[in-house]
């Protein structure tokens, strides 16, 4: 039985262990991949506080591991296959184990939806980026374009003219999603050409992305566009999926919803980072966010009364005059 | 005229100096004393993610600040004597000079309220502390004492039982002010004992704190309580009260109300970090929350409309023409 249980090894998971376990609290992680989350796959995190020199993503949630680590908490890769809450413990169940834990943390974060096209996979980090706010300095007085038409693909390519000396938006349709004044902002920037009913058929380079080859679906004409960097917004979605057995309260993009503590309204069951409806995608902000889930963490399972020592909680205890009656 | 004005270069003010400028705002940071605000006096910082094997106060504040003046931020050590919000512009006085800002980021921190005995300055991070989520860790198996009666040092004395082996509360009244379902949880913790209407005079030691003189005041007896460690929860004051000119809303204790955007209500005005009426009062939450509100002054400023460049905007115009007339 483990006081806290933290679902994914991303800066939220890692940094709501280093808060458990150094609080005192008995902490496991369970990542389904690789430790380290999204963000791992990051070549260069430039605006992580602390790291003038910027600092790989890989290297960084590395440090939070070894930090995690250092103060008790344990961590296994394995696959979670879904979680059930019932009461005073949380089940969580792999392909070979189940874990039970008075507090259960869930920091699984998001898969940026992808396009799914060719050249996607081989340039995301090399020109392809799912963000901005991380990438966008990069891309001074350099040609970039924006796939997607809702808020968060027009408040990026705004954001991306900061820098850019020209951003395309490329839109399967004929009008944006986006609100009404991000919009207007759009048409009036001059370094913004939007293509529309326009799809992003192939992202070519060699080392890094010189273009895209787009399809304008209403003409059916192809035209291959010099680019030096396509930031994909056509959606994020929140790996939540398994948690089948959990009545979450989500927003309509599936995000968990929670009040200021992180608390998700399910006793004992809170929520931290990416995979939560926030308004910063950031690691900064997932960090804070694992810290403040571990110290609402530990003050329900400090509620909860005293803890009693391994293997002589309720669930062992009747357990154990099932197996001797 | 800068795009984004901070107030405070503690953790909150400097990452919202790097979000800022990292973002294209022309950005500047003021700070009345010395960079880094109240963390940097702080020799290990065990618990900020991404440093393994923890990072002094100093050092971790100093690559903050680093990181800020690389992307572009100015930084000035200087006294704000008050902050005037009238519409468009907003402008921070000093003692010689007047600053303009589009936005303004209120990051100026908060002082603990000491007891002012003798001994509390000299053993302040060698005994005296201020935060038992930062130090709890070093005490395992120590006496410590925690000073104050509200939930706070209620809830940071029952954080402490994790690791100390005898937590004394002192407190100035015969009755706590805690929550009642806090001081049942303190009453029913054998390694808690509390010290009623007593009164710390003195914290005493060598190189560290070996104990503390306390005061009973009901009977005026005296009494030296051997403690490796004293927690002083008997309040925290954020350093808000020179904005006398801006109509802040706050909380009873004085910290500053925003929405979940970190907007104060105030046109242009956002608050971040432990001066704003939040959760957590940890570097990692503050960090996160100047990426925030740089975030929400950022699009605030695009919204003002395009930016002129430097020297071109509507004040200066108005001033060459005043002068060649």
């Amino acid at each position: 039985m483990y006081d806290v249980l933290i679902l994914g090894a991303g800066p939220a998971g890692l940094t709501a262990a280093i808060y458990s376990a150094r609080g005192g609290m008995k902490t496991l992680v369970l990542e389904r991949q690789m430790t380290g989350g999204q963000i791992a796959t990051t070549d260069l995190v430039e605006n992580y506080p602390g790291f003038p020199d910027g600092i790989s993503g890989f290297e960084l949630t590395e440090h939070m591991k070894q930090q995690a680590l250092r103060f008790g908490a344990e961590i296994r890769e394995i696959e979670v296959v879904e979680s059930v809450a019932p009461g005073r413990v949380h089940e969580v169940k792999t392909s070979s184990d189940t874990y039970q834990g008075r507090a259960l943390i869930i920091a699984t974060g998001v898969d940026p939806v992808g396009l799914g096209c060719g050249g996607e996979a081989r340039f995301t980090g090399k020109g392809v980026s799912y963000c901005a706010t991380c990438d966008g300095a990069l891309y001074r007085d350099k040609v970039v374009a924006v796939v997607g038409g809702g808020n968060s693909a027009v408040e990026e390519a705004l954001f991306l003219t900061r820098f850019a000396r020209k951003v395309y938006i490329v839109h399967r349709r004929d009008k944006l999603r986006a609100d009404w004044v991000l919009q207007q902002r759009v048409f009036d920037n001059t370094k913004v050409e939007i293509l529309w009913t326009a799809q992003v058929r192939e992202i070519r380079g060699a080392n890094t992305v010189t273009s895209m080859y787009v399809e304008f679906t209403d003409t059916h004409e192809f035209r291959d566009v010099a680019v030096d960097g396509v930031f994909l917004y056509v959606g994020q979605r929140p790996n939540t999926e398994f948690l089948t057995r959990l009545p979450l309260r989500r927003d309509s993009a599936g995000f968990i919803l929670t009040d200021d503590e992180l608390a998700t309204g399910i006793s004992g069951v809170f929520a931290a980072g990416d995979c939560r409806a926030n308004d910063l995608k950031q690691v900064v902000w997932a960090a804070a966010e694992g810290a403040l889930a571990a110290q609402s963490a530990g003050r329900y399972v400090e509620d909860l009364g005293s803890v009693p020592p391994d293997g002589v909680d309720e669930e062992d205890s009747d357990a154990c005059e099932s197996s001797t009656a």
